[in-house]
């Protein structure tokens, strides 16, 4: 499933016949945790049903974001530095996923040009999203954030209770409950 | 210059005889802008020689981070996308780069194992170095992020004026003081 979506996305250069990778399918059901906190497992996923969640816990929980089908789903940081997992990641409705080996794919990284055009297109996605969430942190209010939020994931506001939206955008419940008002006034 | 670097650090597996690529060398003298908010410039840059700051213009200038040699400089999400780029890099100490084409390096990723390789480590790194500086600015006080600061990078504190690192800081340049009071005391 994953190396299939890539090539329709990647077009006519990926090299995808010298990726070579076996994962496992696996369910995990509303609430099951696929990564947690301090975890090393050397593991990555490829979410195919469901959402998931994505946060920092700590005494101010942190929701770092949320995934969809389609999405690569990693404690990335962790994978590539060998250190525990800052962040956890839940199944917020029941999931299907590929569950990677991410040594088996470093050994892939040493010879097959598919793997690596694959690893460097992954990695860069990745990298636009948290570039993007870091900047409209820095240059966005909580209310554009959050118009811009049902724009483009209309999904997120029927599945996601507001007070876990509230924490994605890094406000209050309260404070995001007169955003909304205003909104439909 | 830049293949060599990453030859050093990225190991045995890393394919670097594959990597063809014509930089130029640059000189740019303290306060000379390498890329500008709203360019489109299809070129990166490898840090010989020098120190950048990465800023973000606006309303409130926001300072992004501070680049010393042997980095990559480059507007990221602006190469990726094609669409202009949010941010300004700028010489703060007279600099010496290599300039590479963009355009020519997405030729080799076509082919080229090691190009692949290179490019996903480049971008590895790129990821977390941002995947750092947000769950910092989530989870640390500015306290704390300064002191990690004048700690993993001494240079700073030498080169810098104090108003430029509270701008990166994300606090007013008098609360930046109080910390520095409060630390020396």
């Amino acid at each position: 499933m994953m190396i299939e979506y890539f090539k329709g996305i990647m077009g006519a250069g990926f090299d995808s016949e010298s990726v070579v990778l076996e994962p496992k399918l696996l369910k995990f059901a509303k609430g099951e945790v696929l990564v947690k906190a301090g975890d090393t497992d050397p593991v990555f996923y490829f979410l195919i049903k469901g959402i998931v969640e994505v946060s920092i816990p700590g005494e101010k929980e942190w929701i770092y974001d949320f995934f969809f089908p389609n999405s690569v789903l990693a404690a990335y940081s962790s994978l590539l530095t060998g250190k525990p997992s800052k962040i956890t990641i839940a199944a917020i409705e029941d999931c299907v996923v590929e569950a990677y080996d991410w040594t088996a794919l470093q050994k892939q990284y040493k010879t097959s040009l598919g793997a690596n055009q694959m690893g460097r297109f992954i990695t860069e996605q990745i990298f636009l999203l948290r570039s993007k969430r870091e900047i409209d942190f820095l240059s966005k209010s909580a209310e554009q954030r959050y118009e811009e939020l049902i724009q483009s994931q209309p999904d997120l506001i029927l599945n996601i209770p507001v007070h876990r939206i509230a924490r994605y955008l890094g406000i209050h419940p309260e404070s995001l409950s007169r955003i909304r008002k205003k909104m439909n006034s």
